[in-house]
């Protein structure tokens, strides 16, 4: 059995997965405000914390380049991970749980996944493994527990090694040693410099990496090389020995490594507990140990940290006829979207527009961080009315990598994230908010910086009334449309409608908090109406909207291009921005449909390019189907899936939604490989062209997607969504269901609604029993707990 | 028997090591002037070539970081490599050749470096195989030939599998397949990048890499994980198949695996060939098959290789009673000075000094690579007179790395390297040559800059008259020491002294060129004599001299310290330029001796630095034994070596010189890990604290050390220095040798020398019979062959 299944542990939010082989990249993360840490079912692992920026503690065996997360690349023999090898003295056989490195055919594998733990039993040779990896909520630790039991009956002579790889730490200097009075590994460096001044920004970094255990070990082996020998990863030399030879490691590659002789009674079973992590010095070592090292310290970490997890609890739970759906809804997307919005992806200079749209999705978990962020991120836009590219989130941070490259979408992002903020909340009073100019000193009003910034889109268009590009949109590969000044993007010109139409909308809604408002929003609604008028002149290609026009003037994204001829998001954004009329967008559901839909979800774009147009740039080099070249690109599937709900087109939209979610087949789990705990940036896309690996999985759960799919299940598929004055009640379900049960927290009350299909003309909603006049639920009180009965047609 | 052996073959040239495990690293090294290529005995392997920055065509799995080579870390399962797995089709048994993945033991092994090529014969399950590694003059390109035999006696039924790891190209884009009209494998990638600018920088680069088959394969796979499946590279599960699945690799990593079915007859033999390497497109890999992949291509390119590492050979051939120094000294030395003097390192800045000193050396190969170097370096001196960190080679080269971090000591090279040109050649015309500056446009005689970096050197000291340090010396990583502005260093100081002796020198005999210069001659002398007093003033110890004095007016490198007590260079130069009187130096020779000395070699300094000092900097944060800390650098050594040649010291010298070159005893060559077929930059060090480590190879070839050593022969050990008028013949050899002969390249003249000790008192040297009245061959015309008698006292 290869699928993945719900656990019934834990109030049914746990995944389970029962081979290590069927989805080897399958795994789940676990983060706090400083950490992070990516482990899959085999045991690999990826683990970074802030110092500001990301580092690693422990590290591949050679010099890893800096860069994103790219979890979806192979594994290979030596790559992090934490492992535990089991030998039977008796027999001299050998496994290793959780699979790596020794990949013996095991009796049992069970890998589960948690919203606070990550667990595995694996049994074998008459035992069982089981372990569990928690972290605390304030410090960089892994708290990693195992149990080893026997299960033949008899009595047995094991011995049981964790084996825990600390890397190339540093080429400058690397050592590591057996520390009894700290009672674990520690391995030292120095993280190396050239130039002067980054020695003193360097040198309160924690270099060091300790693996301490509870228990005293019999032995230990601290250099990797050592402990492999001739045997490989797969048979380690030093563990064909008695007793491994308590070995340091001198500018070696340091390896954790400890050894356990136990002799376990038939039946029995033995506890350990080790904790593993960075630290600058001894005393911060002992420290750790001290707090954590002792079951009262995992118990309490753990305890701590279920709180933390839960407060990131959503305000959706449903119950549908799809218990998986049910289940990612309730359990694992509002994790996804907390994650994103309470740490911002462990980043010190998020791009701009990742910035507000994760943080858009604590409008619906803890408002209060969007507001704030809100005000921080204004407090950088520039005197032009422009935001940066990036938005620094500590002192000493700076714009890297992207971030250097001039992108001219992000004031678009302002009133998006705004609106979903005012829909769930009703603080208008925010838009008279002062915010400071970070650099500049000036205040200004939250809503005069709204203004400033849509008056920059308005401004950053070309004669046509187009939408420059300069070297980036949303789009951020695609670099070389604009970069000499003339390009314009097709997207962002709709984008920027849309952007005019919400803030324009809540302008009209804010009029009590400054009466000028209604001026600046039929200054913006008419701007907006520019705009579009200008896309469906110059844009338009007779089905479809093309996406943008080159320095050169070549339309792309049209229909006489071979490779590229239809992108998805400007007839995303057309329809959102209202520059898509009725036959307009019946012409692109049916295009997209054609040429975009495929299994795992709808396209980027189509074809995807199979070599470099460098009148576009960097996407047209990507691989075919990876990231943004022709994949299923979840961040802009589900821009669209929003806009079909945003028209009413419920039934096309939930088939694309629920694909955005492996499963619930055998066979689409193993294609995408992973579990359904996130939902990753990116499926491979090129199904036509290479369908063997379309529809596999990025592994990445960094992705501005997942606000914008709990938005949809909230406004869309569920229909309840927040107004000024109430919550609007509105459920498209999908054809095939007869009805749901929803709880919906809005604005401290509760809401049980039960949706039910029936054969009516038209939508009847009862509160308490009652029917309302309007479909919205105006008055709401804090605290009120309300049954909310919604009747749709069949 | 783990000791490697001087092979018979090749002109005895060859080194030979028939264990793959008693010394996992060592290997051996090819280059040309686009490419190097690393191997090890086990088959690993690290390929670099320029476009023009240096790139690879063989990747780590995983985004490997820029940086310098680093061959003495630890290797790991998927580092990349050249491997032949062979599988007995009749038994299903498997071995790979050279050695890795599967590190089968195998019945023989023979791992051969010749200065052409690396070679490998390997035995088990009654097959032979037989690799051999070559590249051509002017491409990119590795020439595997492959023979298989059988030995059983018996016809035999084989797989053959060449396994070329290709790895993680880009994370943008890599594909590969089997292109059957190439007749091989092709992996494509992108070389990444995010801003506009770096695309036409690299849009020409050859992403691309190839693996061709002269004879068609019967089946292929192009995939890493799918080749490797769950049995691992020590038995890929891809080769527990009948045939490989002929697959492709679409975004993941790339492989290039090939199975021939080989039915050999009893005693039978079958060849093949591949060629492996970088191209910009398929019509380049085509005329690359087309150029070399055919048994004429092989030859021929073998023989222009041959011709072209022979032209390379040096101006020394010795025959003294230690066979192996003879073949290191006449093969593997001038070949390692030949490298860095016809490649300069493939770098395209290299760090003046090792410019300068790289071509140093080829001041005995070949003195026209010299003479313009020298005026290539002199074109980039700054109008002050100083020398740039690095010197541009090529348009668009740029400064990077630690040629970003101002140095003071550049200079100090141009006067050493000059003297060994015009010693060898008498060219003093060169002195009179016009240099026009490249930035400056301002045209100078050569000796118009000598004059002007030398007055450059005078001027950059403090009140005190010590040298500024700056952000570092020859020292790179000391780098703390003066960043201030006010720091000295003892050794810029001593070595500021015989830079400007040197020169002064070098004037003196140049008059006839110039007669100001004898002027120019005074002037320098007794600056350099200012500059003795000052070091003798501030810097004697009362043992030994002082390292250097910090911005904080610390003196370091001094008996009160306990780390960092004694540093070798300031001690060295300071006899070459004349501070140390012979009372001083009767001190230093003891307490390097008692402080310095090793097994290994004479350490840099000592004790080793455990921790961290900010005043003196990176130096102290390397582990100790580690690169500078500590170790026995050679580079320092040799200065040592050639100070004590240079004050009559032969003795001491000698043993020092012969500790350098790994062996001869069978427990050195363990320890050091490396084949006698180059100088390493450093052996570890730190031998009292870890004695397990010291004394183990680098592995690294790049290193200003060798043109020293070969000075350290030529003029030291041989007592065969040039002078503007002729050749001074004062041989130093080891008390414990009777004689040796030598023969002598010189100014077009070769000289058979012989020389022999006798009970005399004092030198006595016959040309061709005839005793000369002084020790000094003078009158040498082009292309004559003398016969050099030289007695010395016993």
């Amino acid at each position: 059995m290869s699928r993945p299944m719900l656990s019934p542990a834990d109030d049914g939010n746990r995944y389970e997965l029962t081979s290590p082989t069927a989805m080897p990249r399958a795994g789940g993360f676990l983060w706090n405000q400083k950490m992070m840490i990516q482990v899959t079912c085999r045991g690999y692992a990826v683990a970074q914390f802030m110092q500001p920026e990301p580092a690693k503690y422990a590290h591949a065996p050679n010099l890893e380049a800096k860069t994103f997360m790219q979890p979806e690349q192979n594994y290979y023999a030596h790559h992090p991970g934490r492992f535990f090898y089991i030998k039977d003295e008796e027999t001299g056989e050998l496994f290793s749980a959780p699979y790596e490195p020794v990949r013996a055919p095991v009796d049992r594998f069970a890998f589960s996944v948690g919203k606070n733990d990550l667990a595995w039993t694996v049994e074998h040779l008459g035992v069982r493994v089981e372990l569990t990896l928690s972290i605390p909520t304030a410090d960089v630790v892994e708290l990693w527990s195992l149990r080893v039991s026997d299960l033949s009956g008899r009595a047995r002579k094991l011995s049981v090694y964790p084996y825990f790889p600390i890397g190339y730490m540093s080429w400058m200097n690397q050592s590591g040693e057996y520390r009894p009075d700290l009672g674990g590994v520690v391995a030292s460096s120095v993280a190396p410099y050239q130039k002067v001044a980054d020695y003193f920004k360097q040198k309160d970094f924690k270099d060091k990496t300790y693996f301490l255990c509870e228990e005293a070990p019999d032995a230990w082996e601290v250099q990797q090389q050592a402990f492999e020998g001739e045997g490989g990863l797969h048979r380690p030399t030093a563990i064909e020995l008695d007793l491994l030879a308590n070995g340091d490691a001198r500018y070696e590659t340091p390896a954790a490594v400890v050894q356990y002789r136990l002799a376990l009674d038939a039946n029995a079973s033995h506890d350990y507990r080790f904790v593993f992590g960075p630290a600058f010095d001894d005393a911060e070592i002992a420290a750790v140990r001290a707090r954590y090292l002792h079951a009262e310290g995992f118990d309490r970490a753990r305890a701590d940290y279920a709180a933390y997890i839960a407060s990131g609890t959503g305000c959706l739970r449903i119950d549908t006829p799809d218990k998986e759906l049910d289940n990612f809804v309730n359990h694992w997307l509002p994790r996804q979207v907390f994650y994103h919005g309470d740490v911002n992806r462990l980043s010190t200079d998020p791009q701009t527009r990742n910035y507000l749209q994760d943080n858009m999705g604590m409008s619906f978990i803890k408002p209060a961080v969007m507001r704030a962020a809100l005000l921080h991120a204004l407090a950088q836009q520039e005197a032009s009315g422009a935001m940066p590219d990036g938005i620094l989130l500590v002192d000493g941070a700076e714009l890297k990598y992207i971030n250097q490259v001039p992108h001219t979408d992000h004031c678009v992002w302002l009133p998006i994230a705004l609106k979903v903020y005012l829909d769930e909340t009703g603080d208008y009073d925010v838009l008279a908010a002062a915010v400071t100019g970070k650099d500049s000193g000036v205040t200004l009003t939250v809503a005069e910086r709204m203004h400033a910034a849509m008056d920059w889109l308005l401004q950053a268009r070309d004669a046509r009334g187009l939408s420059y590009i300069a070297q980036g949109d949303w789009c951020d590969p695609m670099n070389m449309v604009g970069y000499k000044g003339k390009g314009v993007s097709g997207w962002l010109t709709v984008a920027t409608a849309y952007a005019l139409n919400l803030w324009a909308g809540m302008c009209e809604q804010g009029t009590h908090i400054d009466g000028a408002l209604a001026d600046r929003s039929r200054h913006f609604r008419s701007g907006a109406q520019a705009v579009n008028r200008a896309a469906n002149e110059h844009l338009w290609d007779g089905d479809w909207y093309a996406r943008g026009i080159t320095d050169d003037n070549v339309v792309f994204g049209v229909s006489k291009d071979v490779e590229g001829r239809i992108y998805l998001n400007p007839q995303a954004w057309a329809m959102l921005g209202g520059a898509a009329n009725a036959g307009q967008r019946a012409s692109i559901f049916e295009q997209v449909k054609q040429q975009l839909h495929t299994p795992y979800g709808v396209a980027m774009f189509a074809p995807p390019y199979s070599a470099m147009r460098d009148d576009v740039g960097r996407v047209t080099q990507k691989h075919p189907g990876s990231a943004e070249n022709g994949a299923v690109y979840n961040h802009a599937s589900i821009f669209y899936i929003y806009s079909l709900y945003s028209v009413g087109e419920g039934d096309r939209a939930y088939e694309l939604l629920r694909q955005m979610i492996p499963g619930p087949t055998e066979a689409d789990y193993l294609q995408r490989g992973q579990l359904p705990v996130f939902i990753p940036n990116y499926y491979r896309g090129a199904y036509h062209q290479y369908p063997r690996t379309a529809g596999r999985s990025s592994q990445l759960f960094n992705t501005g997607t997942v606000s914008w799919v709990y938005r949809c299940f909230i406004e869309g598929l569920c229909g309840l969504q927040g107004e000024i004055d109430g919550l609007r009640v509105a459920p498209q379900l999908p054809k095939h269901w007869d009805g749901i049960r929803v709880v919906r927290q809005f604005r401290d009350a509760t809401f049980h609604v039960v949706i039910q299909r029936d054969d009516i003309h038209e939508i009847v909603v009862k509160l308490d029993g009652k029917r309302l006049p309007d479909t919205k639920v105006t008055g709401i009180v804090a605290g009120g707990v309300h049954a909310l009965e919604v009747t749709i047609p069949r």
